[in-house]
């Protein structure tokens, strides 16, 4: 077995669940946040840095490393872990977002997708196939199958179409992916329509894969609506394996994610917004560049005991951003990613200690209220 | 006193020596290389890593804090060590270079200097006195004197005025200067005219300085000139005082600074080309944007033990930078402050084994045809 996932508790008034995910790289603990590393590098953070935070599991992107710096140098360097001298776990996303983000540029067939780079407009050609072998070369902990993942908001009748595609290329996924020590996980489409997502996870599920992947949510639809999706979605998984959410990362989703019973979550947020200036602390956001923080001595979240609030005050790094200096975004990018891994641990505490639900009765609220509106 | 500075070993053939800096900081071994922290950080590095790599004594501008983000709230930190955390020494340059650089965006007299500010547009008007004080609220264990530094080239006549200047300057610094545990370095100017560094010299010395640096070098004269005027100011200049010449960074020139019985120097070349992708290596220059360095899986320098070299490869470095990804300047910018921090470290051990002059015969040639050409 690729990976191995066990359940060490379960909530007993929500579908929330405390779990160990072990790939060969390590265990991870569930639920989850997993930092960004579109290109091979979580963007401004060392991986000695991610392992300081706690960080076991990351995620990278086969269609960008695909584009650049192409899988074969990847490969010579004996695989992305190798490549970026990353020890702990990984999982790949197939691109299935990304290609489906190029409107214009691309083709779409049941074969595959044929699309124009953004970074150098040459063209190319990734089919479900393709996608599964680059990702085996790759050497992820956990791969993606290609899946076709529609827009919010998509008629009922377009939304069919890609989950019906989604279902056959994850089979044909399946097949083609070969290598043994890594997990193929495939990805339920069908919107916010609950008769489709009933069918993208039947048929996904009836095709045996390792974990699976709640995609096309956090796509543009308000919350509320995520979340029903979530509660009549998650219960068609099987529940011994992971549940992933795709592309979640704002704290009180995360909270409301892991009340439904998923395990892991991705998204690019507390690292993009921290670039920035913009981070998540425990009165909500804050735009360090704000110039009421000119004088403020003290740091950016007084509850925070990440080594960035230990030392620095407010005023010294809105004083880097404003002087442009890249030391501003290394510290906010390194307290948003402890941020949420801390907020994370105290969501497995409270499963492992069995009292989820009154941690959830008290932050949902709080959480809502502080990140519940755009971001 | 402010400062104690100790030689511990003297090269007997040339005016090379061995010392210990002391502040209240901590003890810094000499003769050592600064990096440059203008803005109140080094850029893309933190104050951990500059610790990791083993730097004690770091360069901060009066002129840049001054304008940004100003010394009142750098005062309410508790001073500059304290605003960007950090534990080392600190000297401040007065901005008497960057003043001067600023060309028609200033006005001159005998009372200071009034200059529109490079950020906003802003007039102001800094004085002798007043750069003194700014450094005293600063709070570095070094402070320097305004100084006026002319252009290379410069005529004798020109070149005079500054000097003349400088010394009724630093006389007024002087006596403005207030912070008993702040040392107070003299600048010695005169361009490459003998007759004028030895007038500089001898005026400054007359007043009793901390130190005393050796400014209006490394402005575009050919490097043989440089150490020709080295070579007759050097001997001007006390024994016992730290001799600190300002601008230089290219290992080449480090040596040969030592050489002339230099105890400290300052550059952002280092970390300045770090950020455009260029490294130093035992090689010599290395640009690692360069595609030859697409598929090389070998370290930026195989005879380098810092810890980019143990875990990064060439090609990622250069996809990071092909990427546009922040973690690329970060390892270069550490790279190349631990190697100069090496060469430092390598010219010291040279010095306290008594076998410099051996060292020097066989470095000299190889460092200046590795970095003798122009940067």
């Amino acid at each position: 077995m690729p990976i191995n996932f066990k359940i060490s508790a379960q909530c007993p008034q929500t579908a929330a669940r405390r779990g160990e995910l072990k790939t060969s790289r390590g265990t991870v603990q569930t639920p989850a946040f997993m930092p960004v590393g579109t290109g091979g590098t979580v963007k401004a953070i060392t991986v000695d840095e991610l392992k300081e935070i706690g960080v076991g599991l990351i995620l990278s992107n086969c269609y960008h490393l695909f584009l650049r710096p192409g899988v074969e140098i990847i490969a010579r360097h004996g695989g992305l872990h190798s490549f970026m001298n990353w020890p702990g776990s990984i999982l790949t996303d197939s691109g299935g977002f990304q290609v489906f983000s190029l409107g214009g540029m691309r083709k779409l067939s049941d074969d595959g997708v044929s699309f124009t780079s953004h970074i150098d407009g040459s063209t190319h050609f990734l089919s479900p196939e393709r996608v599964a072998r680059l990702q085996n070369v790759i050497g992820s902990d956990i791969a993606m199958v290609l899946d076709q993942c529609p827009p919010y908001p998509c008629s009922h009748e377009e939304v069919k179409v890609a989950v019906d595609r989604t279902t056959i290329w994850a089979r044909r996924a399946r097949q083609a992916h070969l290598r043994e020590n890594q997990a193929l996980f495939a990805i339920i489409q069908g919107g916010v329509y609950n008769d489709l997502r009933r069918q993208s996870a039947s048929e996904l599920v009836d095709l045996e894969f390792d974990g699976y992947a709640i995609g096309g949510l956090s796509v543009g639809e308000p919350k509320e609506l995520m979340y029903e999706t979530l509660h009549y979605t998650v219960p068609e998984l099987p529940v011994e394996k992971v549940h992933y959410l795709m592309g979640v990362g704002s704290p009180d989703a995360l909270l409301e994610g892991v009340k439904y019973g998923i395990d892991i979550f991705d998204c690019v947020l507390p690292t993009r917004i921290a670039r920035n200036g913009r981070v998540m602390t425990s009165g909500g956001y804050m735009s360090i560049r704000n110039s009421i923080y000119a004088t403020d001595l003290s740091p950016l979240d007084e509850a925070c005991s990440c080594p960035v609030c230990q030392s620095y005050s407010r005023a010294y790094i809105r004083h880097l951003f404003n002087a442009g200096e890249i030391l501003g975004l290394r510290l906010t990018t390194y307290h948003n990613l402890y941020y949420l891994e801390q907020l994370m641990k105290e969501i497995r505490s409270a499963l492992s200690e069995n009292r989820f639900e009154e941690y959830y009765r008290i932050m949902s609220p709080r959480l809502g209220k502080l990140y519940g509106g755009v971001v």
